[in-house]
């Protein structure tokens, strides 16, 4: 993957370019093995992995561009799965990208029908409502969440990729400037950064001819949102819920097996519902969590070493392969200074997409292990 | 499949829940079979598909959603298929759906970092260059290629989903405003229509539990251009020739076998190269094989009896959705006065999006048979 930032002077397809060609320099492959790309971008423009490819020479094959909001990373590589599970393929690429810096006003834009949005329910609304719901049933306080940014600021730190890569103390991240209450402007992820990451998944034989390093995918699922309407449990992320343990299923494993999670922690209060969602801890229970040190590098479970949404930051299109670039270092060893020890299982989880108010258009997650 | 045509009022959500429930109520399917989705469009902003379903209260199963310029429809379907094919699922939907009467100019957006569009190396240009060197290499006439609009708007006067369903004379052709030499406007379909259409994809046991009327896949095929630098044959369409011949391979079938062919006709010149291409008369001689009506309902090979592009209209992301749609309907005999007789294999074609000059980005081939 690129580091993650602003680069609002190169194109959608120069950043993949670099991510691509460092992945393929990177193992020595030959390119002429790849047999197909899997793209994902959100706000990329027609034919993103195309435009890519054609910088580095690589054209001729079949591409598939993925869009799915924030779990479009994952659900490209959910499909290059697929394809190679079934056998139509032995190695294809997935690329991810974004562009974010290049937009106008900084902000996303809202569909001209999102009725709910237009009216203010945009997502640090949506996420604020969920603190001020958790604050009310559970006794946590704003300092709870903005540890959130403290703990993935310091994991970021020891990453080279990320975008934010300076740790913040408890104090400067309340003392940023007020989006929606609760929140601080360093309490929620940037959505202004450029990224792209990419990954080579082949079938197991393969993999063994091409690397002496590869991780095993245990589970991949992708799933959308129920909508509905009337009375809903702001402080339940149902869709996270439904995805990761329908992933533990596949996988055979449960929230005591695994190792280290890179989840979708868009706002503080996310990562907190995760920890709870994923079976980490009980309801109620996951600023407490936080606070006794269980979801940092070297606790019961490293949450977001990488830096997560709030440090290594958030082009969206690539954020979900970004993730799984981040399970291969750690399950192979590389991961340096951010090196979870003995990490043998691990997950992803994006999750986004604002339509009807709270509830998230789709959630991709994947369960690896490391292969040795 | 909702009749193309021009609809700002209405929202792609509101387009794309039109088809889906046409097919559901056709059908009298009960939609809880309806296991995934797969969406394409290609400016239809983050998540359509589950946008679409959201209307009708279709929410919590795996929704993906597909961009490939103008194949977008056509690799959405090949998802399904693929998706079907290895049993991960039994009963999938592909909807199709795009909103061009709300783009401001009327244009299509060239991306910053499209150089040669800038320069005016556009759709109309790069098409007009082709139709340029055909007059000069095999002697044709700009009235040769008119004569496609002539022939696609009398199809489409008969389909009642077309977006223009007045036929056209020779002179209304040649009398309309110039383009890009030698097309008049008349000659170029048109991109400012909307649309949306939706298939249903199951295996074959299954498709027999649910209805009295079903095609079947023959082959599937979706590939990328070269790219190439240098010269280029702008009378052949290599990504054309590619996929079709691969399709053909797939399904064991060869151009004599075609009864019936959707195909990609942007521009009068593609049309009258893709019979050469596809195999249907040899180089130079198909502007010859329209003229004497071989590709005419009732002729050699019917092609594009839906009214193609130029008549049906081009909403980008449904245009390869539809064509399948007709591909069901002529294949079980539903297509009234434009049914083909006798029809049992038909193929859909979709190519487009503009890279680096002449280059096509993607291109997708089916082939279907008729099941009774």
């Amino acid at each position: 993957m690129i580091r993650f930032g602003r680069h609002p002077e190169r194109s959608v397809a120069d950043l993949g370019r670099e991510a691509v060609l460092g992945l393929i320099q990177g193992m020595n492959l030959d390119r002429e093995r790849i047999q197909a790309a899997y793209g994902s971008s959100v706000f990329g423009g027609p034919l993103v992995s195309q435009r890519i490819l054609k910088e580095i020479g690589m054209t001729g094959i079949p591409c598939y561009n993925m869009e799915n909001a924030c779990a479009s990373g994952a659900t490209a590589f959910h499909m290059a799965w697929l394809a190679v599970g079934m056998g139509l393929y032995d190695v294809v690429l997935v690329v991810g990208v974004e562009q974010l810096s290049t937009f106008g006003g900084g902000a996303l834009p809202i569909p001209a029908d999102d009725i709910e949005g237009h009216h203010g329910i945009v997502m640090p609304g949506v996420y604020a409502m969920r603190a001020q719901r958790y604050m009310k049933e559970y006794g946590a306080k704003p300092e709870d969440f903005a540890l959130v940014t403290v703990k993935n600021r310091y994991h970021g730190s020891m990453n080279p990729y990320a975008q934010f890569q300076e740790p913040v103390t408890l104090e400067e991240v309340m003392a940023s400037r007020m989006v929606a209450e609760p929140f601080n402007l360093l309490q929620c992820c940037a959505g202004n950064g450029d990224g792209a990451a990419a990954v080579l998944v082949c079938a197991s034989e393969i993999a063994k001819e091409l690397s002496d390093k590869a991780i095993t995918v245990k589970a991949s699922h992708i799933t959308s949102g129920y909508f509905k309407g009337g009375y809903r449990d702001l402080t339940w992320p149902e869709i996270t819920y439904r995805a990761v343990h329908k992933a533990y299923e596949m996988a055979g494993v449960g929230p005591e097996d695994i190792d280290l999670v890179e989840l979708h922690d868009a706002f503080t209060i996310a990562e907190i519902l995760y920890y709870e969602t994923m079976g980490f801890c009980g309801r109620g229970e996951g600023y407490k969590f936080l606070k006794d040190g269980k979801s940092y590098l070297g606790g019961q479970v490293a949450v977001n070493v990488s830096g997560g949404l709030m440090s290594r930051g958030h082009p969206l299109g690539s954020t979900g392969v970004a993730q799984i670039a981040e399970m291969f270092w750690q399950l192979t060893g590389q991961a340096g200074k951010r090196q979870v020890q003995n990490a043998r299982i691990g997950m992803t989880h994006v999750t986004g997409g604002g339509i009807s108010g709270v509830d998230n258009g789709a959630c991709g997650v994947h369960i690896f292990a490391a292969t040795q």
